[in-house]
């Protein structure tokens, strides 16, 4: 069978958007269907890049922004890549301005020429992505005010710190990219502020606890964390070159701001199109991620997802996501039936050492959807206290009450957080419960893991709690009764130098080592509640069961102990 | 309610065994049960120590055996800590001579003084461990030949190097434990030697391709691997010094050899009670892990386990596992119906910057248990190509044909094995499909993983295979047709300065770049088989897809490209 014999019968598939999900579709259908008539539109200048990397092309760690483009053996994703070896027609400064449902084609104009043309298609592909929001404030066209969603972008926010005496920045947003960039612009030398509108930062993926911690951190790294303020206005020198936000409290002086307050999906051409978009703004696709319009997929960050937990639609945009989606989108043109099962909110980022990583539901998430829910904070090395080059990580298990379903995860900490994230980002795709987890045949050797590896440790704890064997307080309950004096016994149970080095300063808190327990507990009042607090809860839990068996009634651990506390600690005598 | 006021209904727990699990069950239940009289019978001198950190003791990484029984912060896990802090007795040097299931007691005898004495119980743990193999071949107790599995034998071969001059190793066993201990005494300065007497290195736990790309690997380390060899017997000096050790083939010279040939549970005085010992000759159990007695529980490295894939009974004795046992005994003594729900033959291990795991069923042991499999090879870097210090790793997943169930897993490199590992594991836990791993919304930014994950990644080459969308051949397949001198074309599809810098020297092998497949394919004689590989095997099966559009039909792709060929490449011209 020859090509030109056939040639037709060539299904014509045309693809608006040439990054991620619409180079995947191509490539992948090229390979299903070696005789479609493939073409990629796209409105910007570069083909096929990684977005994600901006932050380390920024940062200078990937030298060029063609790296950004190369395929692992060094070959640039261009125009002729795709053409010679892949065999797909991609355009490049190509906008598509119009599509025709019932004549089946796609109006194009070719940007550097201004050109039109309309495109035939058998099967449309929309893979149009996102746009970044921007806020209509003043002083938005200062020099110096960046979004940073496209190479285009990338390329110009490096053009200005190469000819821009920049000592300042603020990044405007305290989200995953806006703290991601917070980094690539502090390694530069550059003092950074970052500016989040709501109580704390990454609102969208962290409990609140968690976002403390974190900000703890990045401010040790010499990063200003602004929360719930927003900037009014940027203002300008008379030379049109930013100098400071203008803020609801602040004025923070910056040569160069970054506006990281997420994205919108580009939904405008499918909109005119009349196909249907979901509650959350982006398209709405079927399993198979068809439109309203079968003829017509879509996938990557123009369209929905549904989340695999809940079963709503829920707008993630992922890079992971959207290649994931131009494979099935190129499996279903080729005749195939298959399906994208959804996501699980899952992101992972880095801040200097420290690694962020969550997926499922937050708490907060999960009690706002009415579960009954159950949380543990787990401390721990990330392998044997004796092997060198462990480092700590926290895990948050975030569980139902009633069944012991495994609802989220969260974990923070210089160690290994992503392995333990994926082990419950997997269990979560099973529908797993936290004992399923605590019981898991998980690779065990001291270069990788405690015998009892982290999250078989947190799970246990949960268990503990889950079956009433043990009754934890949240730090962010304890802090509240701190605060706000409450009469109890906030009982430290780690040894003296251990509270010399390090500890919380309030006068509630009772120094007795849990060595002393057993026998000295019994001095402590009956009719007071108990919260007791160790280093990482362990001992903590084993002070509260000594307790108990010496007839206390009202006694908790807190949870996650001294090293999961996100507030302020006193070091030192 | 008083401890004194019920003494007489104090349960009565004697445990013998204080390392692993039979400590971790003593703690668990002075945890659930504060009344409960629990004693540890140890006959060893060191309790709760992690002996799977002895060949980071041996090399010097962790400079005191007593930091392998330290707590996180520091304290030694000794009799008086257990007493004072657990509430646990804990009798070292002490050996349980018998049990008398029916009066309920085990003699044990003080093994400083040779006094006697029985323990009642009410109910018995056995945590008795595993002893090393030792064959008893001519030589064995000549000075400077060891087993290597408790601390006093760790303290043993520690002493020994720091008083001989040792410059020559022989590990007799090339088994994981072997490796590790090979890689620890060769960062000594030691030239090493490993002795397997099977076909491959590791052959419990890897198939004979990875075996022998780690074989390769530790080759070009310095490591000398001799398989398909055994050790006849030890040659020494007047002054009973090791000297050498001769093989059936090899006089190998050596001042040290470590036997590391595997353990047999330690079953001795359980047999003798008249317990139910398994297939597998460890004790059997239940899943509450109760012995035939029900009032005898056992766990850790004596007791055989269920494997989740087969259902079979297995020998894998494993720390993890080890702790995991502990807590389900103690949960069950305090009256619950805890269960432990069997291993997967999970294994990881560290040897110089390789990572190397597995889990599940190998190819072999599924082939050998009636299963159709299909499987993956899929090497690719861990990050995205740009990001710095991305490293490769190979993938090789299992899978049943018929069904699409992952059936096993393993993973080899510099890389980010463990992560990949541990999505495996909890895949095959829950009984995953190679789909549903396919399509996990795992956790992605470039400092993590490539935006389609590498396991993602294996998924979707192996689902082309079972969909019969591509066709692979395996490296040990094309090495045998090498050997064999088959007619067929083995097409190399990467460029020239690839092919270049290394390739398989083979008349055989044919140069044509991927992008001239499409074009001048049909140059190539249609009535031959035809091979395709490349770096990784994504262009290979490109090539392949490309071949068969212009009408091939016995067209395979050699999965894993050169990154995966086990056997010599020829490097430069």
């Amino acid at each position: 069978m020859h090509a030109d014999t056939v040639s037709q019968e060539r299904k014509r598939i045309v693809i608006i958007g040439g990054v991620a999900c619409g180079m995947k579709a191509a490539c992948r259908l090229r390979r299903r269907d070696p005789l479609a008539d493939i073409t990629v539109i796209e409105k910007g200048a570069f083909l096929s890049y990684g977005a994600c990397g901006f932050p380390f092309y920024i940062c200078g760690m990937v030298p060029d922004y063609k790296n950004l483009m190369d395929t692992p053996i060094g070959a640039v994703r261009d125009e002729a890549f795709f053409k010679n070896v892949k065999g797909v027609t991609a355009l490049t400064r190509t906008a598509a301005t119009r599509i025709d449902r019932h004549a089946k084609t796609v109006e194009v104009v070719h940007l550097e020429t201004g050109k039109k043309e309309n495109l035939s298609y058998d099967k449309l592909v929309l893979a149009t992505g996102a746009v970044p929001f921007v806020p209509p404030l003043e002083g938005r066209d200062l020099r110096g005010v960046f979004s940073l969603w496209t190479m285009t972008e990338a390329r110009a926010v490096k053009e200005f710190l190469s000819n821009t005496m920049v000592s300042q920045a603020a990044i405007v947003g305290g989200g995953l990219i806006g703290l991601e960039m917070a980094e690539a612009l502090s390694k530069l030398g550059i003092q950074v502020s970052v500016i989040e509108k709501l109580e704390h930062i990454v609102p969208a993926l962290l409990d609140k606890e968690y976002a403390l911690l974190l900000t703890r951190y990045l401010e040790s790294k010499g990063i200003n964390i602004y929360t719930s303020d927003a900037v009014r206005k940027f203002s300008g020198s008379d030379t049109k070159m930013l100098t400071s936000l203008i803020t609801e409290r602040e004025e923070i002086p910056a040569q160069l701001a970054l506006l990281s307050i997420g994205v919108r999906p580009d939904v405008t051409l499918a909109r005119e199109a009349g196909l249907e978009i979901g509650q959350t703004g982006a398209l709405k696709v079927t399993p198979n991620l068809q439109t309203s319009d079968p003829d017509i997929y879509a996938g990557g960050d123009c369209v929905e997802n549904v989340h695999r937990l809940t079963r709503k639609a829920v707008y993630a945009p992922m890079g992971s996501t959207a290649n994931k989606h131009g494979r099935v989108i190129a499996d279903c043109i080729a005749g195939d039936d298959e399906t994208f099962p959804g996501v699980l909110g899952t992101a992972i980022f880095k801040v200097f050492d420290y690694s962020v990583g969550r997926t499922g539901l937050s708490e907060q998430e999960a009690v706002k959807l009415g579960h009954e829910v159950m949380c543990a904070i787990v401390p721990a090395p990330d392998k044997p206290h004796f092997y060198e080059g462990a480092r700590p990580i926290i895990i948050k298990l975030i569980a139902e009450k009633a069944t012991g379903k495994l609802l989220g995860a969260q974990m923070v900490g210089p160690g290994d957080v992503a392995k333990r994230l994926e082990i419950a980002v997997t269990s979560l795709s099973h529908g797993g419960t936290v004992e399923e987890l605590s019981k898991l045949d998980l690779a065990y050797a001291p270069p990788f893991a405690p015998a009892m590896d982290n999250i078989v440790t947190a799970a246990n704890v949960l268990r503990n709690k889950l079956y009433g064997k043990s009754r934890g307080c949240s730090p962010l309950e304890v802090k509240e009764k701190l605060d706000h004096g409450d009469d109890f016994i906030f009982l430290d149970v780690r040894s003296p130098q251990e509270y010399e080095q390090m500890r919380i300063d309030h006068p509630a808190v009772k120094l007795m080592p849990l060595g002393k327990v057993r026998s000295e507990g019994q001095s402590l009042p009956m009719n007071k509640e108990i919260i007791v607090s160790c280093k990482s809860s362990l001992r903590a839990y084993e002070a509260q069961l000594m307790l108990q068996a010496q007839g206390f009634t009202n006694v908790r651990f807190m949870d996650g102990g001294i090293l999961a506390w996100p507030f302020e600690l006193k070091t030192g005598s």
